[in-house]
Formats: C-alpha cells, sequence, structure tokens
C-alpha cells in the first residue's frame, strides 16, 4: 500500500515511515518544503536500506497516497487541509494529529470541534477520517530493533476503513482496538498529554498505554 | 484510615469501600438518603465479613472521613459539595467523577471547569482535591475474589496528597502513576469514555489500562 504522511519530516511522521517502509509499504513523505521532504526521505531511504520513501509537497504526497495520514501540528491543520482536500477525496485520512499546548496552564485542551480528527473531518468533509498512532512514542517509532510496547487506539465512523488503519497498525506489531465513532477522538488525543506527563516526570522517552480485561 | 466515600451506595463507591474496607481501612458510605447508606453499609458489612463499614448522610460522612472520595454523579457535584465544604476544609478529596453523558453525540466533553475534579476543586477551595480511580471498573472492584488489573493514574496539585492517594491505591494493589497537576485531570476522566465504549463493542465489564515504559 501507498501510505503519504502529510508533515512526514517531523519526529513522529519519519518514525512511522520508517516502520512501514520496512514492513514492505511504499511511503511518500510531505512537507511545506518538497526538497525537505526529499532530504529526509533519502535519509529514511539510507536507515531503513530501502528504496521505497520519497518526500514531495503535502498536496503531491496526497494525491500520490492510497492511504494519508497526517502527522501535521494541530495548528498547521486550518492552512494545510483545505490544499489537499480534494486529493483526499474518497480516500482514508489518518489523524495522528496531537493538539497539545505546552507552556500554557492546560498541557490538552479540546479544539473547538472536540478534536483534531473531528476539525480534519470537517476540513476535508469527502475523506473518511479515522484517528490512530497518537500513543506511539516517535521515540519508540525510530528504534526498530525493539517490538513497540502500546496498543493501537483507533476510532473513526466506517469500520471498512478502521479495519484498514488497524491492518496498518498490525504490520507495526500494535494490537488495534476501535473505539467506536469519531467523537471519541478528543479522550483519544487527550491520551497523549498524561503519556507526554509521565514521560517528563518520569524520565522517560517512550511511555505508551495498553488496554486491559482484553 | 477512615475513608469517607460520597455517594457511596453507587456501584464504584460501594466497589471501593469492600476492597478498601477487606485491606483494613475504615469506610463511611454517603448518601443523600441517610437510610439507604445504612442499608448498603450493612449489605457490605455481611460481605466482607468486616464490622467497619457504616452508612450516613453525605454531611456526615465527610466529616467523619480523614479523607474524602467523590463518586458522586458529575452533575450532582453543584448540589452536593456546597453542603460538605466546611467539613473538607482542610481533607485530601478524591474525585473519582466521571462526567459522561450517555446518549447524546459525544461520550466525553470535558465540564466547563475543564474536568470534574476542577469542578469539585472549585466548590470546595479549602479541600486538597486529587484525581483517581476512575479507570477500575465497578464489576472488577466487586470481585474481591481476582487482582485489579489496571494502573490508577493519580494528578493533583499536592505531592503529599497525590502520595496519600497512591497509598490507598497501593493497598488495593494497583500501581499508582503520578500525572502531573489538576489540569491533567480532564484527559484521565476522557479514558473513561473509552473503556466504556471498549466493554460495550467487545462485550466486556472490566476493561483498564497500564502504561507501559514504566
Amino acid at each position: 500500500m501507498k501510505i503519504a504522511i502529510l508533515g512526514g519530516t517531523g519526529k513522529e511522521g519519519a518514525g512511522l515511515a520508517t516502520r512501514w517502509a520496512l514492513t514492505g509499504h511504499s511511503v511518500v513523505l510531505g512537507s511545506r518544503d518538497a526538497e525537505r521532504a526529499r532530504a529526509k526521505a533519502a535519509e529514511l531511504c539510507e536507515i531503513t536500506k530501502k528504496l521505497t520513501i520519497v518526500g514531495h509537497t503535502n498536496a503531491e504526497a496526497a494525491e500520490m497516497g492510497d492511504v494519508v495520514v497526517i502527522a501535521l501540528p494541530a495548528l498547521g491543520l486550518a492552512k494545510t487541509l483545505p490544499e489537499v482536500a480534494a486529493a483526499c477525496r474518497g480516500k482514508i485520512v489518518v489523524s495522528a494529529v496531537v493538539p497539545l499546548t505546552f507552556g500554557g496552564p492546560r498541557l490538552f485542551t479540546p479544539p473547538p470541534a472536540g478534536s483534531a480528527a473531528e476539525e480534519a473531518q470537517a476540513l476535508l468533509p469527502e475523506a473518511n477520517v479515522v484517528s490512530a498512532f497518537h500513543h506511539i512514542a516517535a521515540h519508540e517509532l525510530a528504534d526498530t530493533d525493539e517490538s513497540i510496547d502500546c496498543d493501537l487506539l483507533i476510532c473513526g465512523q466506517d469500520t471498512a476503513a478502521k479495519e484498514t488503519v488497524a491492518d496498518l497498525g498490525r504490520s507495526l506489531g500494535v494490537r488495534p482496538i476501535d473505539v467506536g465513532g469519531l467523537s471519541n477522538a478528543g479522550p483519544i488525543e487527550g491520551i497523549t498529554a498524561l503519556l507526554a506527563t509521565i514521560n517528563r516526570r518520569y524520565r522517560l522517552k517512550n511511555s505508551g498505554i495498553k488496554i486491559t480485561g482484553l
């Protein structure tokens, strides 16, 4: 499958790209700056010894992907997503966006739409937005010798789209868990604030979560 | 330690009472209706073969407790907490309140204060509010033959208060994790929406969460 990652030059996006390339997927890194995307893609090809990672502008990447993953900063959605709306039409779009505010009174405040994923759905009305991949630390993705010790919480409106995203998770060795409709995206995104706090407080880089009793 | 549980006749409150009584704590169940509290206390004494559970009104219970646990419905805070504010002065108050809305468009929407715990802190300005015990299913608390497979996420402003709550968790056999200040209470409460969804979707009664990498 060809996976486009918008904001793919960031740590989380690059980490996902690395892991997916290693499992045999083709990856297109998107960036505002095509040159930066190409440079990061070349770097990841070097690391993974795969030639299946390329770099383009976000708009070109969205056009090329069978599935489009958004790993953009939360504040960048309103600017970037309208530019890729046509390219995302009818596609599965995975929001891995985490709307955290560092240095403010509150690390996580849900956006007015309820979550970044719901904001993305509003900006991409003809795409099928699924919320996932918020809790796997970039550090853990980058350390490809280690398995990933985290469950994959997935929510969205469309069961078939969630199943495709579940398969993308299984290819990384994580257990997918269906957590209902997109209205649960806020609590999923909020967990990242807790993990960020735990990482800082316990001097970790890769805390994650698992669901028990399942 | 004497633990008051406001809303202690509900499933979650009664489950906590049962477990704490079994570990040697004294428990005062609070209810709007003292008679109902007494009846539930008698029932739990029968189950636990302990005589350390009593029932009173919420106000009397708050007066008697060294630590006060709030297991009230979220919508009941504004009415009940002002009645116990004087009794809670200077005490540790544990908010286990989960502001979920069943049947609406969104299972979890943070209250205007950011979380039920922050609402409780605003209503009990002279108490030391700690947020904890949202994720241990009532069903799991009630099944006292089994150990509890869930971490205890704790947040609050005061480190010593959090340590006391951590000890209350350890007495139940769960691992306490310090997740920073009370501003993280919203994401902690939100997780309960995810667990409720998982329980329904996977036909479980007692899903929980654990932090990995710690």
